[in-house]
């Protein structure tokens, strides 16, 4: 599958649609195809080179669905040929213990090649806690 | 202080060895003038423009000491004007509780301006959890 994407964007939108759908072909078809992509889900170790991110997303679609996330834009650097997206995501999915799932920072980071613009790095991190359980130096 | 870093591993030394040395001019001498950078260090909020930023780090350093380090590095994106260092964090303090100190991730990335390298973004990530306690989709 071949697509361009003019903006950073596209290439967003087209990536947390892929996921909603467990589309993994459509969402590869987001990442750059060169070897130096990551991708850094939560509870996951850092997935590094295409291989390793095609086996993350595919054992991800093994469960049989795809991740339905609200996506907040938190803030964007564009430099150049590389533009940083600053997101925060709140899955909406029901969790299996009923729990509300809890949203997550995520950085998404494309870059402009000949082919339009695609993801190079995603990387998941776990929101602040609380006020009353963050640490001293956070209040 | 103006300084200026010809590399983004002298941005990145300079950065560890201030984090150490609890430097904040230091610290604040390697981060990039401008109002786009963003920080996410662990149990804290996003924090986004350089204000923000170096309140972070006031807060971090008034517990009196500086932050030991040890970093390896995982891997790097070296495109045009911007690099992304994927780094593994451990630090060397005694935690209160005397736990063992949990390693985290880190992703820097680095800007070339007219005065050198500087970082725009650092950014932490819990490492994956033990293998038996991992997701089935990290397995």
């Amino acid at each position: 599958m071949s697509r361009t994407f003019d903006t950073p964007q596209d290439a967003e939108d087209a990536y947390y649609d892929a996921l909603e759908e467990g589309n993994l072909e459509g969402l590869l078809s987001v990442w750059d195809e060169t070897d130096d992509i990551s991708c850094l889900l939560p509870m996951h170790p850092l997935a590094q080179g295409r291989p390793a991110v095609r086996d993350v997303f595919t054992r991800l679609f093994a469960r049989g669905q795809g991740i339905t996330l609200s996506v907040k834009h938190l803030g964007w650097i564009d430099t150049g040929d590389v533009a940083i997206h600053h997101v925060e995501e709140s899955p909406q999915n029901k969790s299996p213990d009923g729990q509300p799932p809890m949203a997550v920072y995520g950085t998404n980071i494309y870059r402009r090649g000949t082919g339009g613009w695609r993801l190079i790095v995603h990387q998941n991190a776990p929101t602040a806690p609380p006020a009353g359980r963050m640490p001293p130096t956070a209040r």
